[in-house]
């Protein structure tokens, strides 16, 4: 199955903002970036990037759009396909594999917070929104078209990258160059007050 | 497989308390348990409650023990078994089902943070630490005990209620009682800038 991967490398991950510069936020982008492309060509072969920029030095084809995401990603969208987000630095083979795994003609891999982190669209009827709510905009749009969907329960599918917190969960959980990145940048994980909290030499 | 619930009606959830009285976080918390309880009811029969003190009105047997968690989970401990949760209701009996299902002496069903949220135990080699960053913990324990483990990708699972944003999460998922009950107190989900937040009327 097609696998499309939306990336951004303007100014991503705006809300890391208190734990890394710019310069840094577009670095470990890039490398979020090469885990999801790594995991996705492991489980099912290259995916399509979707940029709306040209991208150097990348591992995998890429599709120059400037459009907002949904536009650009209904403008893409050919079922049977997936869209993958690029900030999911949690992501393995065995995950894709699954996800990609669950039949029906709308399978929803849903974000935390109400975000839509992977979708899999077999059907011409279905097209994505990912403004907003958008896991409850893809379950109604489904819902109007008349078509079933399913969504997969996984902690590593349903982790995007957004803030500080949540690269604890890399730290934790990461099995590519993500974790190694932050590590890399003086990131570590410290026990305060019987709970995990992230810290910066 | 016996399961067992730990269960505190000592003023639970204190996270919670910006948005909840502390009569209402003690019924939430009664509600959650009675999801969990009826997801893994569901799934492989009763389990037992595990608390510090005597509960009425529940639907399952009542082990007292008022001993810290880690202590009073080990005297009960007798593989195999399973250590479930009760504040986790996102629960259905599809997820029980599956992280019991997982073969292996010790499964560790991750919590977001670093905590344990579900933890399969076959094997008299292991016992529990429920104290700071759990999930390190019995990842080196069962290492120490040369015991391999498994880890669930389950999003219900590691979705444990925490703060004011994981009720968001029960909002959108949740399959039980605990959503009604949110709703029937006044939340509910808006979107404020592109985000799902939580209001209370």
């Amino acid at each position: 199955m097609q696998v499309v991967v939306p990336y951004s490398p303007v100014d991503p991950n705006t809300r890391l903002e208190p734990v890394l510069t710019r310069s840094e936020r577009r670095a470990f982008a890039r490398v979020m970036l090469g885990d999801v492309l790594a995991a996705i060509e492991a489980a099912v072969g290259t995916p399509t990037i979707l940029s709306p920029e040209p991208l150097d030095g990348v591992s995998a084809p890429v599709s120059v759009d400037a459009r907002p995401l949904s536009a650009a990603v209904n403008a893409i969208l050919q079922p049977p396909m997936a869209v993958i987000m690029a900030d999911l630095p949690l992501l393995t083979p065995t995950t894709v594999e699954r996800a990609l795994a669950e039949s029906g003609p709308v399978v929803i891999g849903p974000g935390r917070g109400g975000g839509t982190n992977l979708l899999v669209v077999r059907d011409d009827g279905f097209s994505v929104d990912f403004h907003g709510n958008s896991l409850a905009d893809h379950r109604r749009l489904a819902t109007e078209a008349g078509l079933p969907f399913a969504e997969i329960d996984s902690y590593r599918v349903s982790t995007d990258i957004d803030e500080p917190p949540d690269l604890v969960e890399v730290l934790l959980h990461g099995e590519g160059e993500a974790p190694e990145w932050l590590r890399a940048n003086g990131f570590e994980l410290r026990i305060t007050a019987g709970r995990v909290a992230l810290h910066r030499q």
